[in-house]
């Protein structure tokens, strides 16, 4: 039986002591004191660990079902999932106006992580109904917003996306699905869309399905794109519940892993719909929503992470194999535990200094949202912009590498299901694809968020590095240990952003065969820059006393370990760049 | 539903132009005339093609069941398993005198490679099978091979290999099976054994099981570990079968992958074992096989990976998706095939490249095995040796990851079941852990094989290089793209051999802290050397004039690929193994 616990202390040290929430002018950051905030996240964390975890597996085992068109969740979910609900977890940040506790997001994205990793199927059905709510208080109507929103916030109905069609996944412009105007106002819906997450449920009253679909004589491609909020049950003046509306689960997709979510194809025969925002600016309603969901992706990848090492951590304690070659480390027993042997610990440590530095990125990155929401700080938008698909691409691809690491302790054991590591992996797994599969990703990070606003948030970033470099500089050790390989990794993406500059000027190709590269380049200066952080702010702290030097020793430890076994790998990502495209198109696509 | 077609050509293009099999002086090679391993390739490619791959995704949805005691495998199996042993694919290589065709390992690996890729849990069945006959005809009395020999060869009855108890993995040494003598020379075998592939079957007349055991009295540890036969029935004299042994199936393995193969806890209840070999030499015996064994799960990963991208190349040129941002490649229709962008040309590009190289890798080290156990050629014995850790842990590490990539390049519906790209992965995954975990596999490499017989095969791999460059140089543009950075890259490996054998004589956690980036950069100086090969056997092809001049010119581009995408890695991963073991083992094992 898998375990799990909250990493609340390391929360708690980024917050309050890396970024120092407490201290920051954004919106709602005063409320954010260390007794809260721990508080709160030691409340997520029974939560996740009593209720939510211990029906992962089995929910894994028993997946959904669908019965004469009534969807099932697995056994506990419902339970679980009311619970969660009681405990107003759903409303964090969500706005007071409609039941919320207005909360910053940098808390909800911490907490996120607590219950994600615990279970991430049965996290994603408020995380589904948590993105719609945001949709629609972006972008709703006043009387939209009171019909819908108080009813989300509290999770007495659900909410979903629905964008991807059979035929088109990243490609929205070929999207079929038809919304046309009725007299009323409203319209009628008709088409079908796949890979809808959370798709139906037993355990809300209502689900809410945000849909795009095309209004007949608009623009083509996704310029003719509308949101239609499309609700399974119809619903009243009064707000009580009407007929069913003309949406069906037409089929539960059979996948690799997140079995206790429900993936549907969602069928609309007529459905009755009401537009949100715009007409034909659909594309760019979903898009204000992207920063925050696809950091949501990226925090799974990196939960997984944790969970999976957390249990490997155990295992490697606990199984006793082979003897430590520099002398027996248990010599009463028949053999040393595994976590005596150097490539255990390799692999651990990998894990380890990934996830708290990913850990530190994302809660740095919601930051960055609180502030650009919070105070409209448009050098926060562009920053976070630029990063987001790096927080998606590079946490679900280290991430999902990290499970598999966690995995691969276990030995065989690793592979049966009765542990849980296989699912770990499972789960971890559709992170890199869903919310723009990392490709996607890389290529938003290169052709787009690069060249943004003339380089501008680029250059931001790097001379965000630069300020922190310049500021911190005078202890040899700090310098010889965090600073100069970060400003060397740091170089060496600036090297790979002029090469792409110039070369893909000539050939975007030459920069797109990169972009890959580039983006987990990106992300390993990112953490390298956030391991730079918590080392600075570990050793002050060691400077000034402090009572649990351990804690800080081991950051430093684990920050070590980030800077010389992770961050070569730039090198690596550099010379693969900088190669030019023609290797990569070389052949004709006749052979292969 | 998922595709595969035997890659025959590029299989004759190794054994034929570039190992050129037919001209050499190994036994059994002189049968190898193109026109003869052609036909038989074409053979099996249309075997596995029509039998069996189309029950490869739904043994997986079916998986094997255990009722009563009887072990049932998937729908379709028992029938594909009966035209494969009417075809003689099993005895193959198998001695004459037993009935096998006496023909060279180097061919049936090719042909294990095509049968893997179209059903890696089906092929397990004969696959252990083989095994078990490897070590039954080299350890085996004359009356043992007499009565085992000629019906597993005809795959009348299957074999299954018994190590790994539910306390011991790797650690074989804390073995607790017991071996009680018995007054007419047999054995009664006690204990628990788990993992065991294609533990039972429906398919066979009998299971012979070689399994490891212990002898009360004997030396502790893994010296006192003797090997056993335990027919599932018992044998008469006149080869009919008699009563039921002492040996059950206790469960079957829920598990990621390979459902169609039975992963069982057997059961020995005073079973009755006949020893096989010299009393407490069980693992001697064990490790004769290892090589080849060795080398057939990396096999595994190679093909594993050749099967996912045969699907991802198809689903690249038909899925139409966004444009060519260089000029619309297909104008008439709604999109551009996949296959326009450069990061889904990047990963199928990263797949093919390692796949070519890896398998003529692993061709090679069929080749050394021929060499070695049919010329007791000293030095190939010695260089096999040290490189079956990189054949299994390179093949199976990136071949694993290339699965992922091809699931990649399907978006949404490489995650879904339907399209089989889920199954490719979690097939491939327990080649990473089984025959020894690839952590075990680096431990091998760096602690026994490298330094063995005072580092003489590691030298004369270096040296097999050098040879190879000097043998080839003058052409300018072969020697920038291929021989400069082959050589870059074995220096960098030199140096890191040099750094474990100087800092691991103070400290051998230094050098095992490295020994994962140690077999891959192995593996990649490997590949490099194997791309070279190809690339000059291209070269003069093109130069001497060829009817199929495409072949070879896709070949070099290939392998420039290979050369400037994949080799940087050595760079990474040389500074991680140079980083010494204080990053690794510094942290307090309750610090994790």
């Amino acid at each position: 039986m898998p375990i799990y616990n909250a990493p609340t202390k390391d929360m708690a040290f980024i917050l309050h002591e890396v970024l120092k929430t407490q201290d920051l002018d954004i919106k709602g950051y005063d409320d954010l004191s260390a007794d809260f905030t721990s508080q709160v996240l030691d409340e997520a964390g029974k939560l996740a660990r009593d209720v939510f975890q211990p029906i992962n597996a089995s929910g894994d085992a028993e997946g959904c079902t669908l019965e004469n068109g009534v969807l099932r969740t697995p056994t506990g979910f419902k339970e679980a999932f009311q619970t969660y609900r009681e405990g107003g977890w759903n409303g964090l940040d969500c706005d007071p106006e409609y039941g919320g506790q207005g909360m910053p997001y940098v808390l909800h994205t911490a907490i996120a992580e607590i219950f994600c990793s615990a279970n991430m199927a049965l996290t994603m059905y408020p995380g589904l109904t948590h993105g719609a709510y945001s949709a629609i208080h972006a972008h709703g109507t006043d009387a939209q917003k009171q019909t819908y929103l108080p009813k989300m916030v509290d999770l007495e109905w659900s909410g979903t996306m629905n964008l991807t069609e059979p035929h088109c996944g990243t490609d929205l412009g070929l999207m079929r699905t038809k919304a046309d105007p009725q007299s009323d106002g409203s319209y009628k819906i008709s088409g079908q869309k796949i890979f809808i997450s959370a798709g139906d449920n037993d355990m809300t009253d209502n689900v809410i399905h945000l849909v795009l679909a095309k209004i007949p004589g608009g623009p083509d491609g996704v310029k003719g794109i509308s949101l239609f909020i499309v609700p399974k049950f119809m619903v009243n003046d009064d707000g009580s519940l009407g007929d069913r509306n003309g949406v069906s689960v037409g089929n539960i997709e059979e996948k690799m892993g997140i079995h206790g979510n429900a993936t549907c194809v969602m069928n609309y025969d007529d459905a009755t719909g009401y537009l949100l925002g715009t007409e034909h600016k659909g594309m760019r309603a979903m898009f204000t929503m992207m920063n925050e969901a696809r950091l949501g992706v990226g925090m799974q990848g990196l939960a997984q992470a944790e969970a999976a090492y957390q249990n490997a951590v155990e295992y490697a304690k606990d199984r006793l194999q082979g003897r430590d070659v520099t002398g027996t480390k248990n010599p009463d027993g028949p053999a040393d535990p595994l976590i005596v042997h150097p490539d255990i610990r390799r692999m651990l440590m990998n894990q380890k200094s990934f996830i708290e530095g990913s850990r530190a990125f994302t809660l740095w990155g919601a930051m960055m949202i609180d502030r650009a929401h919070g105070a409209n700080e448009e050098a926060a938008e562009g920053l976070i912009s630029l990063l987001t698909p790096v927080l998606k691409g590079f946490n679900t691809d280290i991430g999902y590498d990290m499970t598999v690491q966690a995995q691969q302790v276990f030995g065989g054991h690793g592979y049966i299901e009765e542990h849980g590591m296989s699912q770990f992996t499972r789960d971890a797994r559709i992170a890199m694809i869903y919310e723009g599969a990392n490709g996607v990703q890389a290529l938003d990070l290169v052709g787009r968020k690069m060249p943004k606003d003339g380089g501008k948030h680029v250059m931001a970033f790097f001379e965000m590095i630069k300020t922190f470099a310049s500021e911190n500089k005078g202890d040899e050790a700090f310098e010889a240990d965090f600073l100069t390989p970060l400003k060397e990794a740091s170089k060496d993406l600036q090297s790979v952003m002029m090469y792409f500059m110039q070369a893909g000027m000539k050939n975007p190709n030459d920069a797109l065969a990169g972009s890959t590269d580039a983006l987990h380049m990106f992300g390993h200066v990112v953490l390298g820059l956030m391991w730079a952080q918590m080392a600075k702010t570990s050793m002050d702290a060691l400077a000034a006393g402090t009572d649990d030097p351990e804690f800080y020793e081991n950051k430093l430890i684990t920050g070590r370990y980030y800077m010389q076994r992770w961050l070569p790998t730039t090198k690596a990502h550099m010379a693969r760049a900088m190669s030019g495209s023609t290797n990569v198109m070389g052949l004709d696509a006749d052979a292969f």
